[in-house]
């Protein structure tokens, strides 16, 4: 497989002229492409310039992908998501807001509502903003991310189309509704939690499934609401499973914060909800997402809030690994160590394919310069 | 097995009577008291009155078991647990606070934290509200639903002593360290969760182990942190795991959830913390347990919230089953059928070896009346 190293400032110009190329106004761009090329960074594809990327298939299983063109520009193109004004706060409190997205991409709407947490944070301690109208946002810890340069705890949850069955159910009802939480620890450390309410994402059932690989049990099941081992049984009529896997390994905890983050998004905010929300990779209506994004800060608690998230993160990376060869992480250290990766490689390392694929969409809206692929790496 | 069935008020009476035996406030008894009550209620008897109302085990196995005698009457008798004092407020803003619990009784600590946040959301819709100093709270769930009477979203949070192997360990650094969240939906209908961050609780584990049945693959591990089927070995030097079971199928999304109750609790509270904490049962000193408290307000939001709410859960609950036998339930559900299982019986049904072993308590610490055992039931 042929890798191609692209900087993040190279990856990070092209999807902004990708986006201007469609009418995207230029700070609308550069936020979706921050969001993009920071999960492509922490080694999430499937959240990034392309989920292709990752799992270096050939153009016969394209139809699985959804790509940042696929997705963002051609909701742009079509007029499915608007690229006129900007997010509007309808209620407000000290520590509270209500934002209408205005259907805008997600990440101007998810950056504009967790700055607006985080200056509440400043005043009172919490910033709690859920947002109706909104669009996909990229991963959800970008947005909890932020509020570590204000050395805050930040939070974010969105919801999104039903991929998951609920315990007991055979059909699917939620999405995959993460949560995500980031904490500041000292020295620039920090803890990222980043996590799909369902067992796996349905990127990698997939991957599987393209290998011809069966999926360990607990990922996923079929049109019968029984666990399968099957991938084609999945994502032919089934769905994903909540983490925890079946009733008896308490996948109804799964299900019951794959809920909990639709109350703190599509209920909360107004927004459409469980299976009203359009179904996955449609496009034939607004998304109208419900989004919520919290900042917490340490000051308003009790002091040596970082010392304490420090000694919490050495207790467990300085534990005995039951096996030698995988040592126990913190939340956040997996995506720590795939930047740091990248940093060492001088970019990000995307398949060729998926480049090729890239620069012929440039080509055809009109974006320019297109994605170098002269640094080659194979592994 | 032959059950006795005791009225609410009748359990009451008797937690309060015994706490007021060895000394406590008749507040706090009665605090304490109305926690482990709506526990049994629910069918939580592990943190109720005695956790043996549920496994009907005999006497042989008692060193098993943990009852309300046990934990808050020896903590009281011991000194271990404050039996003088109230919490209090060291640092406020308008939607934030840090308590001190000064090692009250934990529901004396969670309902002032929880009355704290609920006052807080009236004013800016939100209130967060963290308690260093604190001890074991019964049910996270009760504090959550507090909220439910005033129309918002209640949430509870509490670290708890290490029982739980982090992914790729073998030691055990983390309590079960349960989320719970409480909305209002229409017509008094209300969404609970209320879930350990474990796979399951550990007196389910304790209840295989004594019926000598093996424990389904996913819920704990041994010494060398390999998942096993044998509770004793969990039992005995090894440990639960968090919710999602082994690293395949989504362990370390629990984990990572256990790590988030523990930074909202013991590090955002400076409260004792992680592997810090006392050993499970070991009573040598104050628990310091750290425990968190939200209420949000629905009106700061968009209007509707309780229509949405109830949309939510009759789309689950009205779900075509996978199994005819068991229906898709909404959370909270479960604990409903409980309570109405009793209301119909005329009280809460327990095992009569723990009715004789809490009166044989009583009558050493000259509580009176003891409880009675004249209704009995057969089942």
């Amino acid at each position: 497989m042929s890798r191609c190293l692209i900087s993040k400032a190279e990856v990070q110009g092209f999807i902004e002229r990708c986006m201007m190329a469609v009418g995207t106004k230029q700070h609308h761009a550069c936020s979706l492409a921050e969001v993009l090329v920071e999960g492509d960074h922490r080694g999430h594809y499937s959240h990034g310039l392309n989920r292709m990327g990752q799992c270096g298939a050939g153009s016969s299983s394209l139809h699985l992908h959804v790509s940042f063109k696929d997705m963002y520009v051609k909701d742009i193109q079509s007029g499915i998501c608007a690229k006129d004004g900007e997010p509007v706060v309808e209620k407000e409190s000290a520590a509270t807001a209500l934002v209408d997205g205005k259907n805008l991409l997600g990440p101007v709407v998810g950056n504009f509502c967790m700055n607006l947490a985080i200056k509440k944070a400043k005043e009172v301690g919490i910033g709690w903003v859920v947002a109706h109208g909104s669009n996909h946002y990229g991963i959800a810890g970008y947005y909890a991310m932020q509020a570590l340069k204000e050395n805050m705890i930040g939070m974010s949850f969105t919801n999104t189309s039903p991929l998951v069955v609920p315990t007991r159910g055979k059909e699917c009802t939620l999405g995959t509704n993460p949560i995500s939480m980031a904490a500041p620890a000292k020295d620039g450390d920090s803890f990222v939690l980043d996590m799909a309410t369902s067992a796996v994402a349905i990127g990698k059932v997939e991957l599987h499934e393209r290998r011809g690989d069966p999926i360990p049990e607990g990922w996923g099941c079929d049109p019968q609401g029984k666990l399968t081992t099957d991938p084609k049984r999945v994502l032919s009529g089934g769905g994903l499973v909540p983490v925890g896997g079946s009733e008896a390994t308490g996948g109804y905890k799964g299900y019951g914060l794959a809920m909990m983050v639709e109350v703190f998004c599509g209920i909360l905010a107004g927004a459409a909800f469980s299976k009203h929300i359009r179904t996955w990779k449609e496009t034939d209506r607004v998304a109208n997402l419900g989004q919520c994004f919290v900042a917490i800060n340490p000051e308003n608690f009790a002091p040596g809030f970082t010392d304490r998230m420090s000694d919490l993160m050495s207790i467990h990376r300085g534990l005995d690994p039951a096996d030698t060869d995988t040592p126990v992480l913190a939340p956040g250290d997996p995506e720590r160590m795939n930047i740091d990766q990248c940093e060492e490689m001088g970019g990000i390392p995307y398949h060729i394919n998926v480049i090729n694929y890239m620069n012929e969409c440039a080509k055809k809206i009109g974006a320019n310069p297109l994605l170098p692929c002269d640094q080659l790496i194979s592994n």
